[in-house]
């Protein structure tokens, strides 16, 4: 006889997901959060934070080319990019896949998350030793007060909103972004999912369309996050990304991202699309 | 101090999802299948055949549509339309909204979930006594088999292959369809998702590419389905749905599908595209 473990998330109050787990490999809490790395059966390791998978083995690719790629290839010279969150590794490795980008700075409040994800997650982490990468460990609100005018596109690949997220979600960050971006920058966010989350999504929505003049929302399909349709919300000062000639967007090495995809990830389902009207 | 129960269900060996429960409604072993009706917290009513969510209260207007919309707003002219299983009513309900339909026959093999689909979840099940509605207790597979050149459409909604709807993922049952559809005829199934299921929708491309001249597959996010992620495979003799001008696509009642989607939803993630290439 053996004992089966499960990992079990509460999603919402009422409704999960269960995992079987091969092993748990560490359980720390942080100065920030409480970190686990386990491995499961079917989607083998697996990164959560204070209770919330962050990432996975078996399905990272979407999140991770799904915050990169829309922004980059809508931006035609992205050569300064920053990534606030993310400390997981993965949005710089497909931020990389751009020979443009010069410089990809990565600021994530929590060393650990960097630390255990190169230990334990070496598929995701790898390229975070990349020498056109900066790792910064630091308050991702500080760094962007701190640097004006400074990047061509920058992503937001934080937790929920609980714990050091919260401020990643409030209207005076979209404003410093604006102001770390330069003249034509780009700056992209998860915005969690329509389906219990719609007040979000809406509330985000109102407020990045009172500081960028472009504002456009994609979806993608993420099957360890709740619902599984996951949003992402992008403010743009010049270049709309439903204005992109897909037959411009180079090929690269991705499984969710394709130019074919490039747009039709804006058309949004129909309860959703009227959330951010 | 209240006892809280949960219905866990296994889309996979390793990996399930979880739901709070209100109450359960109905538990009966039919002549075909375990048929139950739970109320749960976060989606409402549920129906589940052979411990598998078929649909609930909160979502179901996701698959329904799906079914449906893709494949009518393709054909200019679906006067007669099937639909194999799908005893709960929902894609009748969605169908009955083409004014052009002038009759829509539901064969399901399974009494039991036409009869419990009225009492318990009237808001997906009640257009079945619609006037334009034929509902037929039989085998669709003998049924396609016993009417040629009969259907502008024909709709499969069955569940995953086991029990009753084995017969439902075979060549012969595609070879049926076809030769029970008009010369101009189109027919959509449901074909699992991707993550779970790669294997199924390549043998389904496969032998539908065999038989029809025009296939086609799209995607839809479908939460309480295994990995969110839910794909359809249409074969057309005929008409091309990438070829329909959104333009002429009617406004329709819905919260999912919209004239914008439609060609949208055929854009599929990478691994899924190479699934069918």
């Amino acid at each position: 006889m053996t004992m089966d473990l499960w990992y079990t998330e509460k999603q919402t109050d009422n409704f999960g997901i269960t995992a079987k787990i091969k092993e748990s490999l560490v359980r720390e809490q942080t100065d920030f959060q409480d970190l686990a790395i386990i491995d499961t059966l079917e989607w083998g390791r697996m990164l959560v934070l204070d209770g919330m998978v962050m990432t996975t083995v078996k399905d990272e690719f979407v999140y991770h080319e799904m915050v990169a790629h829309p922004a980059l290839c809508t931006h035609p010279n992205p050569r300064h990019v920053l990534v606030v969150g993310g400390g997981d590794g993965g949005v710089i490795r497909e931020v990389l896949k751009h020979p443009q980008v010069e410089k990809a700075v990565l600021v994530d409040i929590d060393g650990k998350v960097i630390e255990y994800s190169k230990k334990y997650l070496p598929e995701i982490a790898g390229e975070l030793d990349n020498p056109r990468v900066e790792v910064i460990v630091n308050d991702g609100y500080m760094h962007i007060h701190d640097n004006k005018n400074a990047y061509d596109v920058i992503m937001v690949d934080s937790t929920e909103p609980v714990g050091p997220a919260v401020e990643l979600f409030t209207k005076g960050f979209y404003q410093g972004i604006y102001d770390a971006l330069k003249e034509d920058g780009i700056f992209v966010a998860q915005t969690d999912n329509p389906w219990f989350k719609a007040d979000l999504i809406q509330n985000v929505n109102k407020d990045v369309k009172e500081i960028f003049p472009i504002v456009r929302v994609y979806g993608a399909n993420i099957p360890t996050y709740p619902s599984g349709l996951w949003t992402f919300t992008m403010g743009s000062k010049t270049y709309d990304p439903l204005e992109v000639d897909e037959n411009s967007i180079p090929e690269m090495e991705t499984k969710y991202y394709t130019p074919r995809l490039h747009k039709a990830a804006f058309v949004l389902p129909k309860f959703v699309e009227d959330l951010v009207k």
